[in-house]
């Protein structure tokens, strides 16, 4: 039986123990992948509008430090390179997704541990067990706040990404587990961010500061720094506070044997998820031929919450652009992807972008699967077709293979690093054979 | 007619353009009371535990800087300054109150505005201003969520210290109003704490994150970093997430013309202030000639709450000393006072102290006023005095005064600056007629 009561605690004892011997493969996979897709995007993201606001903002703060961040030269104080790259990491809405929680896992944990990895120079091995260890309870204690916790209005990347930071930066410190006890304290009680700033720079600012306060509070707790029992489980603690219900067993339920980052999925397109199956058929359109200026109609059958959250008929400039389906299949079908650069004011504003998304149109059914969509399309010539996705790319069920992450790595790179983008790729996804993580660093810094 | 749908602009509107002319001189001295006594408080514990944890901590961050620490001869990166000096002014108990709503407001408050201060080379008006805009933006957004937002759990001083710490940072910057409302979007979505800390160091954590995490909101506000509209009233904003009910009409009712810093109180003592009638009854014996060995028993009646949070009948330590009631008393008549050296713990332990505090004996009345209690003492000539206390010194009845204030603030500053203390006072308490904050924090360093 498992004693719930000492949730906190136990979860404690089971991050300042694990090593890399005691995970599966399956795990380690996930996790290799978890990390290389995080590296690229905060490299790709690396000369944002946010990111560079931070940086700049942080430099009045005197940011001479050690501590490196992903794609930039500048050395900043450690607590504030994941800050900056925690910004960077999700700010395209492009990272990956615990789905069952809508946490965001790598863009808050692998920021933290990196710079501690850094600091310490610890291995590849010991860096992604840290980001197995921040995972698992991240993730963990958002199944017990779940589903309440994000329905409230908790952006629970945010939130939870605090703990996890705590944790997988208390891992690479070597903290035992009352010192971890006390780091997850410290992390919980700065838990924050709310989802009415969803749509706002402040959104990616979330994960930025909970790696931030997590490398903080494991340095905090390693200077004798102290909090109270039972931070998460307690009468006024963080579940009571922040959850309208709590289950704890499933906090700590298969700890050890069960691994939530198996269940982390990731993103082919830079977009909310839910449109995700219109891009996968546009994207089947043109792979099997269909020319943009051939198109007279298409008619899109989507379920009503697309329409609800991505219902932009004419969007002004990139970021509403990702809530438009029609620009999604528009640049779907022109560009046969929808990364970053679709989302750009210029592609927002682009003549055959607007001429084709005004071709398009959606109705709802409600009797539509979670990860499907149809549509027919009517040429010019009075061709029709019917096509449908049964499982957009991405799902659990239809997960993006390695090769697809490694195109996607590219794509977001390639702009920033061009050839050298193929050197991180290697050195990110294979970093438990490091003996460091100073190459993937050195790589991911542009040479001028 | 007030368009409380925009609370968070007019707020922003208020503090962004607030100036000293503006303040009137009843609103001004509570503020030069507000910041002179923090100012000896953070002296006072800037060898305390916590705060040493945290400068360690933070060392290994690579904290060379610029920003002063209140004596200490560190300079900190601008932000983390702050963080120890909140530590400080939080971590005896005995910092300023808004009664009505919990809420503490100068050690979230003040470290941030004294950091910005500094780096822009404001005058001491200016800064008091800031101060004033902080105060009045955290108590009146407080004043909106209470009672539920404590009684739910939430640490008011780490929440609502967040929005005055950034609305105090963002006025000495010369934020618009437009940049001060993302700097309160950025503060509002970092706002946290959990009541379940407190009896721990993470308890003085929470004004010093709220104190450092405003600084940096303001900055980033400041290099075009942004937010949503409506942080704190929106659907899934702050209000709504952390309140039972919220009253936004009280948030702005009386802007620029009723000031909450005047209803801010000071404590003459450093612990929980539901024991203060009793430590004054305990000074008011020994100013009568009452000698502790002539003491055979002394019979308390108090307000229920006193027991139950300050029901500590043999405390082990300092720190749970300050929830015991007859150790306040038997401080109060053996010292004539109870500052932080009588809640330490060799004063815990001291054989006159235990003898006397176990003659102490309490009984609890439901109709005794707020401030009130009384006391039956018999002394072992079968002499028997009866006395009582109506109003506690430092409630808003018997506010502390001017000449009391300055008494408390050379009992915690002489041991760390010895007679330099007077003159920290003169400049801390005059602050507004200083040219820079320069001054005040060269004389709160200690010489070696």
């Amino acid at each position: 039986m498992t004693n719930v009561q000492g949730v906190t605690d136990e979860l404690a004892e089971f991050a300042s123990g694990l090593t890399w011997g005691d995970i599966p493969e399956g795990a380690r996979h996930a996790a290799r992948r978890t990390f290389a897709n995080v590296v690229g995007l905060a490299v790709g993201a690396s000369r944002h509008d946010a990111v560079e606001a931070a940086v700049l903002a942080l430099r009045d703060l005197g940011l001479e430090g050690v501590t490196s961040v992903l794609g930039r030269r500048e050395r900043l104080p450690v607590a504030w390179a994941p800050f900056v790259t925690g910004i960077a990491m999700h700010v395209e809405d492009f990272d990956d997704t615990h789905l069952r929680t809508v946490l965001h896992p790598g863009a808050p944990i692998v920021p933290a541990a990196l710079a501690v990895a850094e600091l310490t120079d610890a291995t590849g091995a010991e860096l992604l067990t840290a980001i197995v260890v921040g995972v698992e309870v991240a993730c963990r204690v958002s199944n017990g706040l779940s589903p309440g916790h994000f329905d409230r209005g908790w952006h629970v990347t945010g939130t939870m990404g605090h703990l996890g930071a705590a944790a997988a930066a208390g891992r690479l410190l070597g903290l035992s587990p009352v010192g971890t006890r006390h780091a997850l304290a410290i992390a919980a009680t700065q838990a924050a961010g709310h989802t009415e700033q969803l749509g706002s720079m402040t959104k990616s600012l979330h994960p930025g500061k909970a790696a931030a306060d997590g490398v903080e509070a494991a340095l905090l707790a390693q200077h004798g720094f102290t909090g109270p029992d039972g931070a998460l489980e307690g009468r006024r603690g963080l579940a009571a506070l922040m959850a309208p219900r709590t289950n704890l067993e499933e906090m700590v339920a298969g700890l050890g044997s069960v691994w939530e980052v198996e269940h982390n999925a990731f993103k082919p397109y830079s977009c909310g998820i839910v449109s995700h199956p219109v891009i996968d058929l546009a994207v089947l359109l043109r792979d099997q031929g269909v020319e943009p200026n051939q198109i007279e109609s298409v008619d899109l059958v989507v379920r009503p919450v697309v329409l609800e959250v991505m219902g932009v008929r004419e969007p002004e400039n990139g970021l509403r652009s990702k809530f438009s389906v029609y620009h999604c299949f528009a640049v779907g079908l022109l560009d046969g992807s929808a990364g970053p650069a679709q989302y750009s004011d210029a592609r927002a504003l682009a003549p055959e972008v607007i001429a084709l998304r005004r071709k398009v149109h959606a109705t709802t059914d409600p009797a539509m699967p979670k990860d499907a969509c149809r549509a027919e399309v009517v040429l010019k010539d009075g061709t029709r077709y019917e096509r449908q996705i049964q499982h957009a790319s991405g799902s659990l069920d239809a997960p993006m293979t390695d090769e697809e992450l490694r195109r996607k790595f590219e794509l977001v790179v390639r702009p920033v690093l061009g050839e050298a983008g193929n050197a991180l790729w290697q050195e990110a996804f294979g970093i438990d054979g490091s003996p460091s993580v100073s190459a993937v660093l050195a790589t991911s810094r542009p040479l001028e």
